[in-house]
């Protein structure tokens, strides 16, 4: 009943992630309130993911055809932190603490969603192992499919001559400890450190 | 840190109601994801947005001068709901049991947001009321909001020789009758009805 191009828009929207016909409308309804201006600025936007690749090293997000962080020679390009998506790498870039290169494998293994090594970009990661490559970083999500990646990657690059690491788990900062899930418990025990005092 | 387009399409995303920077950041990758006919068919969406705008009789979304509502002459168009929103009207008409005419709003009468009877299209409404038309149904949301706009409407439409009706409030269908607030159940007791047997 709505005019067709509206029901369109509706149509589009329901499409994203968790976005039901009931929230489409909101989001539709909420544009078409907005000038003429920033319609252009959405589509201008929608227009430009046409011009976003995958670095060609990494993986990641880029318009050009390497990323910004391989094209950065200061960074530390001895050390390669493997993580699933481009979002992760951006949490752990917003931290400010790490300053290595990445590696965005676009996925996880997972046995449950019919994810195999050879579909995420495993090869493309031995490939850039060589001998001026000191550690890998495994950085995988503490889930079912992370820690199944992170396995699988300390296996193959076992014959290479590099340092594999892993993300430390164990109490989240801030949190209270007698909500934290038996298995971060234990795994805060197994790992737990001397306390260095000054 | 993502390429420059991919930002302005998150910050786009974000100015979504209820959205934040989390889940824009999902949006925008779920859209990344898309072929491109898929983006092109969001893009005419958007474009299509600058086609719409309000009936030129009952303010109604419309890509024609007038809404389907105005231009179907099999409607009976002597009785006019009064809506506060196009989705008002759209909910209405999806239960196919009102045939009349609509007349929306476009808001609500609110002291807390300063909306008077005059920002609203309450004087556009009162042209429309000529000897034609018998009953205008008030259907504004049982909110004070809405019972505000109400109550004003049947005030100022008393002088006009025609019937003011208002949606009826009780108990929701399906509903469990001791999870019903106290107002309703009151308003459903008030409202009580003679069961007609046949």
């Amino acid at each position: 009943m709505y005019p067709q191009r509206f029901e369109d828009l509706i149509s589009v929207l329901e499409k994203l992630p968790g976005v039901g016909n009931k929230t489409a409308q909101r989001y539709a309804f909420t544009l078409l309130e907005k000038n003429e201006e920033e319609i252009q600025r959405a589509i201008e936007a929608l227009e430009g993911l046409k011009e976003i690749r995958k670095c060609r090293i990494c993986g990641f997000l880029s318009d050009e055809d390497e990323c910004p962080f391989c094209k950065d020679d200061t960074r530390n390009k001895a050390t390669i932190m493997v993580v699933a998506y481009p979002q992760d790498a951006a949490a752990i870039e917003k931290t400010g603490s790490y300053k290595g290169s990445y590696h965005v494998l676009g996925g996880l293994i997972s046995s449950s969603k019919g994810i195999y090594p050879e579909d995420i970009g495993i090869d493309k990661l031995l490939n850039r192992i060589d001998d001026s490559i000191k550690e890998v970083i495994v950085a995988t999500s503490p889930t079912m499919d992370g820690e199944m990646t992170a396995l699988y990657l300390d296996k193959v690059l076992k014959d290479k001559n590099v340092l594999v690491t892993r993300l430390a788990h164990g109490l989240p900062m801030g949190a209270s400890l007698d909500y934290a899930d038996d298995l971060t418990l234990i795994k805060a025990l197994d790992n737990r450190r001397k306390i260095e005092s000054e």
